[in-house]
């Protein structure tokens, strides 16, 4: 009845994957409590023995996962089955501590903090994977600064480009991705009941004789210090920036690294052979096809940036949160945000492989370059035919040209040399070389890896 | 590093996770191998001992799931490892029939007839709900034909309807539900490679000695009668209908339940207090607030019906699957396919308890409906007044009254009742009683009765 | 301030825009009116003159849009506005006919009602577009049995198919798309302020001087038939199925044609260059280079498949509509039935000028199917080879010529012919004949073009 | 054939309207084409007197929309029909420059960067809205320090709140949204035909008689000067994250609105009544009941924010971009585009109106929160009564205390006045009195207040 990884494999047994299971958001939610005992402790409000019992016990507690799930159905969330099971686990090992588990506090506080506890942690491996594909973006965009292929546009040869170019504009989506990733604020949450901290304040008083003078709003920095979130402005139980955020941010990431292993794929195309990905031994078979060597790096990478729009799309719509706690919005949040970072996380890992071993085959990139006769830089000879001829007869001559190339199979290059018109322009041979034609590439290329350097670490 | 339910209360323990989970998924896959055998034997392709062990094997195998999604990784998909596997397992019990599994087959072929077999399975379960959501509406809108509630219409009285009209909108909505969930169409699939059936002609070749007339279509009817499921027109690896209709039907399903669960939750607010979820020990408990009974149920039922359109978004995009077989399409859909599913049936089996237990409270219907001291009816006297004022001055007298009534407080029934135009209107009282102001509330009732009597099982 | 196209080039000038703009909706909604009032007259309610002025007016009646646009802000939607500017039409052709415009009505039953009707209309133009592309698809389908082609499965060579079965499988996508249309139960709405259709009752007794048995009901059927809709069950201002179920079919006309159009773009790929778009002059040209002509007739056709999934999916979430009518879902859904239904519309019209024209290269799909040197009929040299070997030998044998082949640049048919265990398999030359191994191609199209048959009008 | 906003009544007649509309897009297509020109010019490529034509052009030409648009299929995109025309229109002026027109470019520069220059437009009405919506949200949560009512959590009665606080968390939510609009960075787009700026090199090395030492990306930082926008790190013809940050940014700000909006909406359900939008004659009436006075400032706000997150879903996928410039993600883009901008405007000068007329009935908050006859601040007593009876018997207590209470119709308050354990904690009422209940609520307003104060303009 689980969950195991089979309908999965851009994550499966990748390091995400327990990072975001449901013992990672267990482990979190005890992390959470622990946390508050610490905040309260530091205080004066609990005992610091308490506190401490409290995140010994958080740490070490066995609970029964599954029995925890199937009685979240009762609360609609799994916290209200797993207090009563917490304070039990604590007082095993000091019973005076029990009563200060879970103290004033509510689900919400606990299951947000614990949701950006997880983000904070897959974040960070998120991040580092990233931080790898920049690298070898960074160092395929230096490397390939001369190797020249077709630049497509709408499927179809536009202009030479360079590899390197190719390779930068890849790099410069994975830096934007980089850089929403390090911005987010993930905060700590800390509201009670309904978002004014009234329980804690209550126990406040109740514990240090008299009304804390903030009425509770005291224990957001200590609490949001133990957990090593962010400290938040307010209570943000229905204002729900966090979360849309980390949907914003994990669509952004697989958007940026689709886009690559989308070009990866099209340069994978047999007809076109210019890319390869990593070889392993057995990766990219097929089970009855033995020539078969599929880009299945690219490929599980595009299965995880096709599904975590709509985790997005679920976690946006959860700003719409009625009231001071929400009756399903709330509710819907958490699978999407587990789907969200898991499908990020390993399509991060994936890129990471994909990047570090990708086989580039210049002499493919040559051969295609080369298959439209030279038409692939009829911009070119137009701009230095519009002079000459006027723009509009100019284009048409070439258009013509083209044309004709296409219909006979004769080269473009071969049919613009029988023109008159063009006798002069072609003497030297320069206009209809791709490689004299790759425009700014080069510059474009360092513009990407000075941002690069001062973005890396 | 599983995902136990904890993040998905709505199906957590319900009877769908079973069906729907990883091992449900490899069971099916061993079934669609099983069916291929048998088929294949059917046309005297393969021994019928052959058939008999794989089928038996099929249903006895022990095959180690965590590590099958591990090795996923390297095909970008679960059957590639699954084969040898099974092969083995075969083996151990009649190694002549090793050689006949997954003859001639693909992954695609037998993952998404698993895909398939796991969705019949899951419907069945849902569609059992749905009747028993539709049977406990019946019920409902038949035996409160008299109770009378405030209709409300942007949030705000309009006219006043009866409980068992908004019970046949809502069982409207389930019939409309149930009869896409039956009209659902699973076929088998089957189509090798790419889609030409071509090494399991070549198998026939080799095992039968001549090829098979129809090149392997042959293998198409008895398939899918061995597997229980429709039989395809063609191999649908790129016409992806049955995907895309599964992800269009449990949207349905959830937007249906979820606006009865909408609804419950509005009744059940604090202020309106009409509508109870069924009281169970412990439910809708809050860890902080002893006097909490929240709407749980319909909660769960909510946090479904906001997460599946994503999924069926994503397997609507997955038509857009490219050549023959798809290198991301298809591989974007397995997750979503089982999330929408599982958070259907969830939603469906808590929707059969939430009405089968729902609770009404006529006399807070009573309570809420004179809230406004008649001007629930102001319709009515608006449709009284304009003859004798004519219909824009009638409407205006009406509606400075409702304004006076809101900003001195009296009861509307009172201001009009002095308003001299409308004296002989008022006389019997009839005009300004709510409960004679239904409409045909009786008469839909029937209607959509008559069609819940023809469409029940 | 309009949209008149420029970013919509999938519509811009097609026939879905007239059907679907802003006039159309006003018209549909006056058609709404005037359909009411002749149910009316029919039930003897108001006088048959009146229900001919009020039908006349509406035909004729030229309303200020943009007035009617700028002042539905003040009630969230048209129809407050509308009533009395075209109460004052009739008013102009025949006083006495002005008091039975919208008699008991209210706005949603008016809105919805033309929204039927502008959907009908609109699918009227995409069922005619998807006949056309049918039979196109149908013609190609029989006329390339036998013009081999390259299967392709994640972007590599997999195994031989003909260009037939590839249109077959579109066809089959378009038939399911068309059997989804026409199976479109676009039915009228009636239910009055809040589902009672208690106002139509109530002006009823009035006007019939004895109240309706039916309380209203009755003018369902006759309002249905006088709009041409399908006739209700019930009133659906809160079960939106209609509008569920239009998103879900407009979702699967784009995604079908998305498929064609997808594979037409990768086919016109300039290395691969099997199809090619019906030429038209200045079609696909790019303003800077000569020699482009860009696929834009499945350029346009994605763009459309691409955005209409979203669309579907507000629709899909306007199912959960709150009490008897919902402050924002039904707002919601206008915008998105509008732009699904000119998206599909434009899709459909360009699909049909794509397939009608499409471009065949046979020579082309001939060279690319000689390009892996034999390797894409591998797997049936692996059925061959797997009986004189066994399985796991014969598989590794041919994987290692693979690679070999790939490495070195060799034909796999080069490598295989110098391997001994092959030289009995391969002496008649036909194993590593791609024309031989297209296995069950003409079987699926005889399948496919069956139901074609079928299904055409 | 228009869409002149009969369909969107959350934009019709709202500025933002004619700041989206077809004709601004044109005009910021031309603007673009006079910046490039400029920019040119600067670096001395172009003659002065062109570039002023050119701008002067730009700005006076009267060009035929709907053509413009019709003729856009040609291309799949309006630029290429564009450019001839406005060359024209150019000519007329100044037959010199015309040769200067789009010198070197490529559609996707100039209809990239009208984008941004909409965008920049709309935003900037966007976050003057925003800043007004701020301000009255700041002011209530001031003023309304000491109005205590009900939190509500999962629909049902929690524990009190101050309105004040309420208002300060939708400022919360506005005060994130203001952040993330402030934070868009807009660049300017220049690739020319492949992202190499090919053409605009091989123009200046025509123009300037000898090639620019960055082949061309000297223009960047001039270009984006001229039109205001944000300089570029390289062409983003497919790294697109401008596209899907303004999606991000759009259902952000729609999401914080439509919190609000929805809180108003509950808040105005007749049997609540905390809440009022602001009176105007004939705002929020029905056609057909007179006492209506429905939210449609809210309803109009919410059918924006169920829309934009669909339209951002669009806007995210386009980041999957193929080749150097996409057949179909770039083209999906403009209608999506626009109407997260268009819904997004009309939602926040919607919210503009709402918030400065936000009408509060304090006294009904008051009469709402008796309504549980103290039961609200049954949270309290729980903490109070805890160290008395320990933590499980106290909850026990009070739970039957609140059963007790629901079933018999007694306020809680008189139930548990009569328990002997509560004698002495109820003695002074203190503990039963919402008013002394509010915890950190106003400790809170502070913070936000204080961000407040740092953020606004």
């Amino acid at each position: 009845m689980t969950d195991s990884g089979l309908l999965g494999p851009v994550w499966a047994g990748t390091p995400i994957e327990s990072v975001v299971g449901d013992e990672a958001w267990l482990r979190a939610m005890l992390d959470a409590e622990a946390a508050l005992a610490r905040a309260q402790a530091r205080l004066g409000l609990i005992p610091g023995s308490a506190s401490e019992s409290i995140t010994s016990a958080a740490a070490s507690a066995r609970l029964d996962l599954r029995e925890l799930a199937v009685r979240s159905r009762s609360a609609a969330n799994p916290v209200v089955a797993l207090v009563p099971a917490f304070t039990e686990a604590v007082r095993e090992i000091d019973p005076a501590a029990a009563e200060y588990v879970h103290r004033g506090s509510t689900s919400q506080d606990i299951l947000d903090t614990a949701c950006m506890l997880v983000a904070k942690r897959a974040f960070a491996l998120i991040e580092d994977d990233l931080t790898a594909v920049a690298a070898s973006l960074a160092a395929l965009a230096e490397s390939h600064r001369e190797t020249v292929l077709a630049g497509r546009t709408l499927t179809q040869h536009a202009v030479p480009i360079t590899f390197g170019l190719k390779a930068a504009t890849w790099l410069q989506g994975v830096l934007d991705a980089l850089a929403r990733v390090r911005a987010l604020g993930l905060p700590a949450e800390l509201g009670g009941a309904a978002g004014t901290l009234s329980a804690y304040g209550a126990y406040a008083e109740l514990d240090a004789g008299s009304p804390l003078p903030l009425g509770g709003a005291e224990l957001i920095a200590p609490f949001a210090e133990e957990t090593g979130l962010a400290e938040p402005v307010t209570c943000w139980h229905t204002a729900r920036a966090p979360i849309a955020d980390l949907g914003a941010v994990a669509q952004f990431v697989t958007g940026a690294l689709g886009k690559l292993a989308l070009d990866v794929q099209l340069s994978c195309r047999t007809e076109i052979g210019e890319l390869a990905e990593p070889f392993a031994t057995g990766r990219g078979a097929s089970s009855a096809m033995p020539q078969k060597r599929n880009p299945v790096l690219a490929t599980l990478i595009l299965s995880a940036a096709r599904q975590v729009p709509s985790h997005a799309l679920v976690l946006a719509q959860s700003m719409l949160a009625d009231d001071e706690r929400p009756g399903g919005a709330w509710h819907a949040e958490w699978q999407s945000v587990r789907e969200a970072l898991r499908l990020t996380g390993g399509a991060a890992h994936t890129a990471a492989e994909l990047c570090a071993g990708l086989v580039v085959h210049p002499e493919r990139m040559a051969e295609n370059l080369a298959r439209t006769g030279g038409a692939i830089v009829a911009e070119r000879l137009n701009v230095a035919l519009a002079p000459v001829l006027g723009k509009a007869p100019a284009k048409k001559l070439l258009t013509d040209a083209a044309i004709e190339a296409d219909s006979t199979g004769k080269p473009f290059a071969a049919v613009v040399a029988a023109l008159p018109e063009l006798a002069d322009l072609l003497a030297d041979g320069k206009l209809l070389d791709p490689r004299e034609y790759v425009g700014a590439s080069d510059a474009l290329v360092d513009r990407v890896l000075a941002r690069y350097r001062v973005q890396r670490p």
